[in-house]
């Protein structure tokens, strides 16, 4: 088959799953806790594959703008580690994987106390975010805001409704920072790790932008577009199995029995995923990809239910587990 | 470089780093709770590399025996599996990863309860071996027997004084399997299903005859020496799946950080790892290997001290993270 | 008013309280793992009443025989004092109320790992069994009962069918039991510890029995009929402030607020209890007397629901809070 | 005995006793979270005795001034109960034990989610002073401090050094109170009720106050030295059940055990307590009696190590346990 038929026939496969898989969304709901995410339309399911060609597969709602929310925590991890090292991060937020729910104090209580089990639940985020350089939330967005322009070529925007509503009720993340604090994990003051955090979970994407960090993570940091390496390899690969063992809430370890692929999910719908290259003979990806979904109605976890679904589907259709 | 010229290369360096990393034996010690362990040497360190050619590489004390302890639980639930479906045997144990000790009580109570969080805990491991076809212990035993035979050509050997010892000083196993009886997780009774458990830990085997279930495993279930596919491929890929985020204890994290690779260790100082083929394009085995690895000096976790270091340098050395 | 006249008013107010609290029985039910217990009748409500002087008021079906259960564990723990001193049983069991139900493993866990909290939840209660002076079941069995002859001047007679439906059933106290063995804090075998603890509270009794057992401790150990002081005085103070802070399982706390005596249950339905001397100057039992309750049908806790209900009344009616 | 001859007895054991249980004091060490708290005299040991007619006997430095902290709690309880009613301050708080630390969260979380299981615990108590009435922390405060001028006839003090160093540091409290926020249990903003919680905290007495308090629940609420009942009976009862069961942090139950009297503890090193009035014939304080207790030195529970010591002696030789 030419590389055009394939094409031809993947898009149309994709179109077919995504109409099929939009109707497992009733099964969840949008996130309610703030207005800007409970007006998102529960029917939408969107799909963005990019190869490092640059070449695109698109199906349903892929350019519905959303907030990266937990996403987030994988760009402010990597970015952390380039900036200090992974040794100094790893001191400060552990890398093993919990059974608990994504915002839950108990394991910080029973383990090395205080130490968060690992980036990609919110005292680990929360903790990292503080670790950021510079000596203002201002300058560690900053840092973080280059970062994501060096993938994206385009400057981040902060959905600033989404952030305000963010601060006015995070009651929960602030409990897990003073708890932090009172331990000692985390590196600045309380109020300004959680605006650094706060406002990166509100930076507005579509799924293009994050199937091209989903891209660039298959590419151990390599940047297809601008020819260049931009993260460390071993950070990203760390990145990679973090996002494996913890990405997907307390149904990671589900993630990745049925599914197989590093992902990371957030409460808004998105999930960022990737197939690295040639990873079997026969990939339909044979030298990797991006994939970037959005999907705004979740599961009890916090993942999108349509776009677990459709993941399902994709892995065993396409075979491109990592096992 | 020749095939020839490439083996020489790697078994220098093998010999090389398993001379090395011996030394980091004494951080850890043999376990000590039955006699059999206890008497193992600590400074032993050998490993056995297969690939599906049948072709060999070895270094250290490769072909000293130890019991196969946790590393059986990999193979009692790719049993499991084959008999009853997957679907059947995850209605029982769970699939999710735990930051807990792998004999912990306290996550059976929390979780809905007393589901095992997963079949690499030894709550789960009892379960699957209580789902073993056959009405009584031997039954149980004689299918995964046979399994055994399919994979390394000789019946398995029990080792009866490390039985007896285990069945012996197993009060800990006994309060987990009373308990899964008591929230009905157990498909037979307590000491039947503890009488499989124990003997299929107290398994003899060498470091080549893991590094052979290995190869099936990154095979996706194809023995390369038969020729004949002996497992489901979806089953295998689960086993895959729970050895990445399960399979090392509560450093399972850890060692997907540092090492990218799915694993199982046992107490006794066993590491069952491989690799898939093609991961990379530059790989040293392009067409996968399974790898078995014995150290009897463990850590506080329960893992190989000498052997987790070994795999550290072999994964970084030869790149064969699946990240 | 006269001795007799005042008699006279408190039966009948008994009479038309427990007649008012019986109709409280239907919000619960009859414990249902056994059958002897599942046939209970649910509409029973018994009391009686014993003062120093042997004289006894008793009101609905004050005789009905029922199984001691959990309030052996108040028996068990002052012979165990008894023989080996206070501090030798508390380097083995704490004495510490906690929140959790009777029969939870997790505090076992977290706690010094393994010492249990206290005498009056299960795992306390079966370490205190194996404390019992002797070699075999029996001999401590025979302690005990000796003890139970001292008190009530009949030898107890265990009810064998609801003993063997325990010794059955009891998945989460072998559970319990082997934790307790793995962590060093059982002085015999398991399944002999299990013996005791079940044929102990499998002792059957009725309200006046019980009733006598709580008049003694009322009498800091003074047997009034023997006239002879039959325990030491510390140790049933001890087992008082033990049976207020933790004798009516995770409903201790809100026992102690809202009625304000030591009291122990038992999942049969059982409620034993007691008002101490001259508490305040206008007490109706101004030598303290010992009280006896039976209603099977029993709250989610495993307390009698009728039984908590008319000692509520009684305590606010006649003023006796040792508060 | 003449009542002179009497106290001149109990003065002179006293003396002994302080003297004697002051070289206790070296086991546990002065609070150091804060600079106020660690300038303490370790070796500092006094005691106030107050009985209904107001006669006082004191030992040691029973005139130095000390923080309120935790012994608040009994006041603000009560406070809010008083304005409420009790079962609305019951709805919004626990009266069960636990197990755990003062400032745990782990059983936030695990308990009906987010209800503090005591208004002893840090949890339950700035969820009490979150109900105290008014629409401010001044009016709130206000109406706390209006109960302590009732009770000692004199406006109370806030040391403002310690309030100020407990608000800058106060990052656990304010991770518990953040908690509650989320969870609906508390009544006002986060910052408003830890001023209040920590003012009242820092309100500096002696032990001749707060064994004035103690006098005052000994006697049900009625204050002698006024002449009237200035608390209901039923709050002032489930004061004191709170106080026996919950009052000690951690070491409650030890406290009930070897003590047996109702008591709060604060961690600047007070302790208050009560004798009620005949509790048994021979007491030495027939018409009950309050007492204060100061010693700075804590152990890790938070109890002062000298005045509990102190206070088994009190409770061995005068036989004054509730028990």
């Amino acid at each position: 088959m030419t590389k055009s038929k394939w094409d031809r026939k993947r898009m149309d496969e994709l179109e077919q799953w995504v109409a099929y898989h939009r109707l497992q969304a009733s099964e969840g709901k949008c996130a309610s806790y703030i207005p800007a995410l409970r007006r998102a339309d529960p029917t939408h399911l969107g799909i963005c594959i990019i190869e490092p060609s640059g070449h695109k597969i698109t199906a349903g709602e892929w350019d519905v703008p959303f907030t990266l929310q937990s996403i987030s925590k994988v760009v402010s991890f990597i970015a952390a580690c380039c900036h200090h090292g992974i040794s100094y991060v790893l001191d400060r937020v552990d890398v093993e994987p919990t059974g608990d729910a994504f915002n839950s104090i108990i394991r910080l209580e029973m383990h090395k106390p205080g130490k968060p089990f690992n980036p990609m639940i919110n005292a680990g985020a929360i903790t990292v975010s503080s670790l950021l350089p510079g000596d203002t939330p201002k300058q560690k967005l900053d840092y973080l805001y280059a970062i994501f322009q060096k993938i994206t070529s385009s400057a981040p925007v902060v959905n600033e409704e989404v952030f305000v509503s963010e601060w006015m009720t995070s009651h929960r993340n602030r409990a897990l920072s003073h708890y932090l604090k009172d331990t000692g994990y985390l590196d600045c003051e309380v109020e300004e790790a959680l605006e650094v955090y706060l406002k990166q979970c509100s930076i507005e994407v579509n799924t293009e932008q994050i199937a091209l960090i989903g891209l660039i993570l298959a590419l151990d940091g390599y940047h297809p577009l601008r020819g260049e390496q931009i993260f460390p390899k071993q950070v990203v690969r760390l990145a990679k199995a973090l996002m494996l063992t913890c990405g997907m809430y307390d149904a990671s370890g589900k993630f990745a029995a049925y599914v197989g692929l590093p992902a990371k999910s957030g409460v808004s719908g998105g999930i960022m995923t990737l197939v690295p290259p040639i990873l079997k003979r026969e990939s339909p990806f044979p030298d990797g990809c991006g994939i970037g979904i959005f999907g705004p109605a979740i599961d009890s976890c916090g993942n999108s239910v349509a776009g677990v679904s459709l993941l399902k589907q994709i892995a065993h259709e396409w075979d491109v587990s990592i096992f």
